[in-house]
């Protein structure tokens, strides 16, 4: 969330309608506060924060929250965050990392957003090095909210990653996501298959609604994945009587973060 | 253009098949990138620079170019420009807006824009101070582009701005541009009146094109005026056949800011 009005709209309309129960936003983008707005109305809702050092798409673009002099390792020569997270960890130093995470958190927390919990965009802060990784759980146990990572995570990363973890952090089960080929083989398929097959514990389903219209159709040009169409789909899917009914056919129960950082920190 | 994708779209399309021969870039909005790529590919185009200096809507906000803590009194809590040239003029300092309105044009440069003309977003440099008024125009001297001044704006301004002037600055009759009862009394008529009753010389007509669809309607949420409607009305009639019928008939020859350029540089 906040970064297209389209996604913006999406997810609100999701939530309130839909099987979603859960956001995460992105500070560094221009659309952050239509969101802001609606989290200081909807102080229930469970709205956290998606960590954001990358800037993806190619015509529409954000630097960092931070000073730009301040957190140079991270922008390119235009100002704009790097475009994937190789880029960003060949470059970004892990203090200006920190330095701009907190003004994240802190630009959210002025804007009138709570955070229930801290996610990573594009996952950078967990699969470019210990050290970022690190910074990622630190902040978590500061703002006291529950930071994302998975146990399959955990199994495939190095004892470096391991290390950095303490009782304190969480572990979900897993982060589901769709990758290219389960859009290829139909958005409806696969999520389909993902409730019908869910393992036990807790797993979070991230997922990317918008409307397929001009907006985001302009956003996501010239690349295959992730497109308007894709997050249409999502959107459909999501508030679909189809989605409703397999959650409670496989006896799904929707938590929210804030409820887990709840559990942990109360 | 570089606000929105539908400014973007609607001002190219209307550069292409009506009658808008000109165009004025925000360098710190989020959509740039798209119209410098079109710069790139089109040489010719007539491309100048709107100096931005304000975030005007209430959803959908950006920054400063250059590093926040530069520039700090040009921006907000939240990091976002002012939302007006009011409050612009009670916080800016001089010299902060020089080091923005330089790293605005060179982030132009960098990408690919070789600008034609600087013009002000919402007149800021113009009505805050003789000091903003004297950065503006030292700015087109030393990058060798015309800057926006009318014969009308000197006429009603205190000595104090007419000082400023040199005789390297260029002087054009008149901008028009339609506020609010323009609007109300329909677009159609305000342009026709505007064409039928032209006076000679070398008069600027500023329009805001964009398509009234979710993206405008969204950023521009909240306000009365210069909404997606507006913009809707000024592309479709610099579009139209009456709009090219009444240029001929009135006898009005379009130059672009590159021929007053090349007129008084080379």
């Amino acid at each position: 969330m906040g970064v297209a009005h389209a996604q913006n709209e999406a997810s609100i309309l999701a939530m309130k309608v839909g099987m979603v129960n859960s956001g995460s936003i992105m500070m560094a983008c221009p659309w952050v506060e239509e969101i802001a707005a609606f989290a200081r109305e909807n102080k229930k809702a469970d709205l956290g924060l998606h960590l954001t050092l990358t800037n993806e798409w190619y015509d529409y673009n954000w630097g960092p929250v931070a000073s730009k002099d301040k957190v140079s390792s991270l922008v390119n020569e235009n100002g704009f965050l790097h475009p994937d997270c190789l880029v960003f960890s060949q470059h970004a130093k892990v203090q200006e990392t920190e330095i701009e995470l907190r003004a994240q958190i802190e630009k959210a927390i002025r804007m009138g957003i709570n955070p229930t919990h801290f996610d990573a965009h594009m996952g950078c802060l967990i699969f470019s090095s210990a050290e970022m990784f690190e910074v990622y759980l630190k902040l978590g146990r500061e703002y006291k909210v529950p930071v994302m990572v998975s146990r399959l995570f955990l199994k495939a990363a190095s004892q470096a990653f391991i290390d950095k973890m303490t009782d304190e952090d969480i572990i979900i089960e897993n982060a589901i996501t769709a990758g290219p080929p389960d859009y290829e083989g139909g958005m409806d398929n696969y999520y389909t298959t993902v409730l019908n097959e869910l393992d036990s514990g807790v797993s979070v389903l991230l997922i990317h609604l918008a409307f397929d219209n001009a907006e985001m159709q302009a956003i996501t040009r010239g690349q295959e994945y992730w497109g308007a169409r894709w997050r249409q789909q999502d959107f459909d899917f999501f508030t679909s009587e189809k989605c409703k009914r397999l959650l409670r056919e496989n006896d799904i129960h929707l938590i929210t973060w804030r409820e887990i950082g709840e559990a942990i920190y109360k």
